[in-house]
């Protein structure tokens, strides 16, 4: 029977009471909370989200660069850089370009929220070379050299880390090539990662010549309009960003962390990075409940999996011939309990035994065509049928 | 700039091969995940979601008895107990009640699922004593004695705990009055709790009986139709809950943990129960990010206050005319970073000092109309304004 | 059975030809859409959805005024206005305010996307007056004098529509006074409306004086930031606006409605304003897909009610102590066919009659504390009890 | 200024007393709501949403009868067929196989809520000839023959629609064979239909057979969960559908329909079937907002086309090398409005001409590898390029 309702003297003032408050707050209230990124840190290492490529209303985005740190902090980031274009600035008529001015700007609100704020900038010419990104800048003015080589030295006087943004522009028309202009960054030490992904853009060329340069991977938003314009949070989207590999959430380690290759690629479901940063962070997001299967000959068992990340798994099963369990793909959704399903192979013996299921996760790339090789450890007891 | 896009030799096929397959499963894979309730553990037990009220078939339910055992997996309980009427059956002409089948066959799901089953009953009478539960049964036979005492004294023999569902039944007109015959019960100690919630209704009545006769607090979904036909768990929605502080998940724990009196009610947003469970609930679920704040004398400051737990806070400040700081009400959402915006009183001199700041926790209630008395501790460093 | 899948020679590479594009064009294509406010004409009457209160960075808001057409296309928007302040210039040392600049910006954009955009300017001074919007301005420049008359007056010699804003400024401190400056403005024809919802805020006083007054009811966001940090899109939540009930869709016929107070305000799910509007409103949004209801005595029938509108309607019986049918009160929620359980009365007699069942629609507001009256009709047929 | 917020004498009190009823309602009111499904008529057809392959705890579904009617009232369907198989019971111990009885439980609810309900039942042999469904029948107990042509005769003899269910039954590693059991039972006019889509799965062998035999496209459920169990409706998802274009909302009309291979198969984002039913579905959901499109030479023009079904369209654009305007695809997305960018193709002439824009709706499949052709019209004059 389900009719029973609150009916005591004066229950409707007291739901009133309750429940009123929450609803009340809840349509400004919600949009001042942070939500965080989970993605596990990796032993020895804090995993930092963070975005290296943003623009204000200085160069040609469209917001205040205060919107960019609350941005930042509502989405769960850990750091971020402005970097407005040093010769681009579209709105020069109203606002005068000022290469210091957005950092200055949003930094109170930065120490305010405890965002690691980075000043940068981006130096805009044709290609070659492009456009190329500076960070941990003391000075954006010494940047504004009409020679680009000179700009970038500029930039590398101060400590700055470069590297190359959207290596096919000027866009969908265009050609991955590996310009003599930027070889001759590179060679001189003055070029140190590559964009893998920009936007809604993922670039397999640039993912290769990362592995190949010994170049750091970088993934960044790009972001002109304000954020929300661009991604849709309420179906679980998040911006491009650089998962960076560092001992403390400081600028200082976090510039030696890229310096040292320390990062990797989150780019719409991909993670895009070396084997050894996806794999602790797989290991460390994924959970057996229930490892030890007891399973009948013509029966089949349930494993229950926990992904405690935000990031989903793609495994697909590796030919397994000679293992004693048939088992499928599955996604390991993010923040839930899923269930393979695993049967005894024809002939496999009764008995208990430790057994390893090999799967890719398609999603998780340490080279453009290939995923990252896991296994799924089980202790299997396969018991003889049961009679009816 | 953000034209720039995936243009390698055959982008568009590697865009597919990476991220079909995630779609393609998304539409049955997800349905087979586990989403579980994060209500953290308090200190010697552990906090398991319980539903000790539902129906199937057999009964005046609409489903086959697996199907609560899927339902329960998937929404991210630990137990649940079928307690089909054991007088009403309006299927009976199709479906012949058999007392003991609803749990039967329900069994071998709930151990692959690893759920725990208990084995109940709703003895089905008209007000008084109205509608009893029964849960921890060996054999339901026993109870279909037309004398309700009988029935219940039955129960009893077989160690069952008994609690009296939504005693406003019949409905919204009904009136929440003691009956003698519920008295009667409770003094030969075969009553052991009240329902203080089912389904989309909370009673304050039986709140204060609870408190008032030391016993048990009960909160079911009473569910009769397929779950997702009532609750809306894509808006967050949860069903009427139980909260068990048991030792071990077993029934057995389970048992031990009503008969001491060791639960709490998660009715929509309220949790429901003692003190001396809500608030290690509470402390469990919220840390201050950085409880050190330092602030001008004529400055703001944000203090980040994560809430770990799927339970939402409601926070009304209770006035404080002695603090250094001045602050509002504010909700901790799900999941969530929230901001409280703190300032110094006028006249609040520098200095660091120890700031414990009252509130009260509006939707954790205590009693019908008293939430909890919370604190939030601060180490507050107030600094002489900044000169301009 | 449901095992069945594709299985054609090559579904995988078919579903993912099929499916694909549509996923990669999702996230930034979905950005890009516009979703209409499905509220209805009303006879001789356009419904515009208009919004007469908005910043940019050439005031305290905090994006390029372009910002502003793109929001307010993609969320179906008519009409809306740039109300830059006068005297309150924040950025002033970076970006020095040029009056008409945030109109003449983003007018290009308002035509390609085909908004109605309006010049305007908020006078901002203490209160009293307060702050005051002027609209279908020609030139800003003339409102700065330092005398508010004046300022008012010049905007009054260019026909424009001047409203006072959030009559509790500055907050939530707040007092609702008829201030001898404001009334002054008024009985000299240089006031025409009021704010009675600004942002999260309901004004019940701004409500009540435009009844009393004769002034024009004003409903408007006020917003600052990207709107998406303001308003939670995805859970069906909309910003503040008037609702102008216009000839056409023209600058001219908007005026001349504000002008003629034919207005309502749609703040959260509260409609407010007058009967003549609120009412054909309600009755062009609401359709009882079977009227013609037979009941027996003793039985039950089900009326299916479509809402078109995205309002809701929330419907609250009227005591009908004589109609021949119970009924209770029910939420028309929007885009959905909801059911009205209605039962025949005891002792009503059998046979046809025109019921007419009296509601009053809570949050359809003709006064602060006082709902639409409508009334549901159907033609019924009531017959005799069935015989088991 | 934001700061503004209700404080007449009881503010809070008041935003109380609106607000809360709503949302003291909702948890249950929202679960009784019935969403329509937007797909426009045809000329001449009313366009149904059915679903004629359905089981119960009768067979070996999971819900009782009743709950099919109530799930299909509220996903918005006409009608739909409940089929248990006639051969298979895994219930049969506690439920007792009565060949008529779920159809006769369901019927007042069906009545009650005004869906067309069909008796129906599946024939359940191993393959060939697999499983074949027989809907409007007037009794079940004939198709309870050992000899499946008898059935098949008993369904005809009674002027059932017989459909071939998932036709690479058993499952994922099952062929598509044209049996000689099929076809002897097709050119005895036995079969009249088969599924070219069941739950999960679109079978493009099923599709071909039916454009080549002039055979009825069918999709259907096939639903044994809760329905909720299988498809996210939060998400937008809608089961597998029959589209029906029938004369009347009635089981005559629709019986006509499926005889005369009056349907489409409306399967996740695909809907499949004959260009005659597909393009009048198209033509009348879409609409172009400004057809009179005024470009510059070097300038650009944002089309706005309204799609007001519940369908997606996913347009790519077809060579057209001769036309003067360059464009790109897009995906019209359920009820919203999107843009289409034109540009002038250089050396476009200037002056006004009419303008058809080729795509293919790569989504709309009229052959299994051929979407259907549709075009864009235009009235565009095209400008001399503006002078700077």
């Amino acid at each position: 029977m389900r009719q029973a309702q609150c009916s005591s003297s004066a229950p409707w003032l007291l739901a009133i009471a309750l429940l009123t408050p929450l609803m009340v707050r809840w349509g400004s209230g919600q949009s001042l909370d942070r939500t965080e990124i989970e993605i596990p840190n990796i032993p020895g290492h804090l995993t930092l989200k963070c975005d290296f490529h943003s623009h204000t209303v200085f160069s040609d985005g469209l917001v205040w660069p205060t919107i960019r740190v609350e941005e930042a902090w509502r989405e769960g980031l850990d750091g971020f850089a402005l970097t407005d274009h040093v010769e681009y600035h579209p709105h020069q008529e109203d606002l005068p370009f000022k290469p210091n001015q957005p950092y200055e700007l949003a930094l109170e609100k930065a120490r305010q929220l405890n965002i690691v704020l980075l000043r940068g900038a981006e130096i805009t010419r044709d290609m070659p070379p492009g456009h190329l990104n500076a960070i941990f800048l003391e000075d954006v003015n010494p940047l504004q050299d009409p020679d680009y080589r000179k700009a970038v030295q500029a930039a590398a006087s101060q400590n700055a880390f470069v590297f190359w943004n959207h290596p096919d522009f000027p866009g969908p028309e265009g050609q991955f090539v590996w310009h003599p202009e930027i070889e001759s960054l590179r060679s001189a030490g003055l070029l140190h990662g590559i964009e893998v992904a920009n936007g809604q853009s993922y670039y397999p060329a640039s993912h290769r010549w990362c592995l190949e340069k010994k170049l750091t991977m970088m993934g960044n938003s790009d972001i002109h309009n304000p954020i929300g314009m661009e991604y849709d949070f309420s179906r679980g989207e998040h911006r491009t960003l650089t998962l960076v590999f560092a001992e403390e959430r400081t600028p200082l380690s976090i510039r030696k962390a890229l310096m040292d290759r320390r990062t990797a690629v989150y780019w719409k479901n991909l993670l895009i990075g070396e084997e050894q940063y996806l794999r602790p962070i797989f290991e460390s997001s994924v959970e057996i409940l229930n490892p030890n299967v007891a399973i009948y000959e013509d029966g089949e068992a349930l494993v229950q999996i926990r992904n405690r990340s935000d990031l989903l798994f793609e495994l697909q099963p590796i030919s397994n011939a000679t293992g004693p369990l048939n088992y499928s793909g599955l996604a390991l959704h993010p923040k839930k309990v899923s269930l393979l399903r695993v049967t005894a192979q024809s002939g496999a013996r009764s008995g208990e035994k430790n057994v390893s299921l090999p799967f890719t996760a398609k999603n998780l790339l340490v080279e453009p065509d290939q995923g990252l090789k896991i296994s799924l450890n089980l202790k299997v007891n396969i018991a003889q049928a049961k009679k009816n």
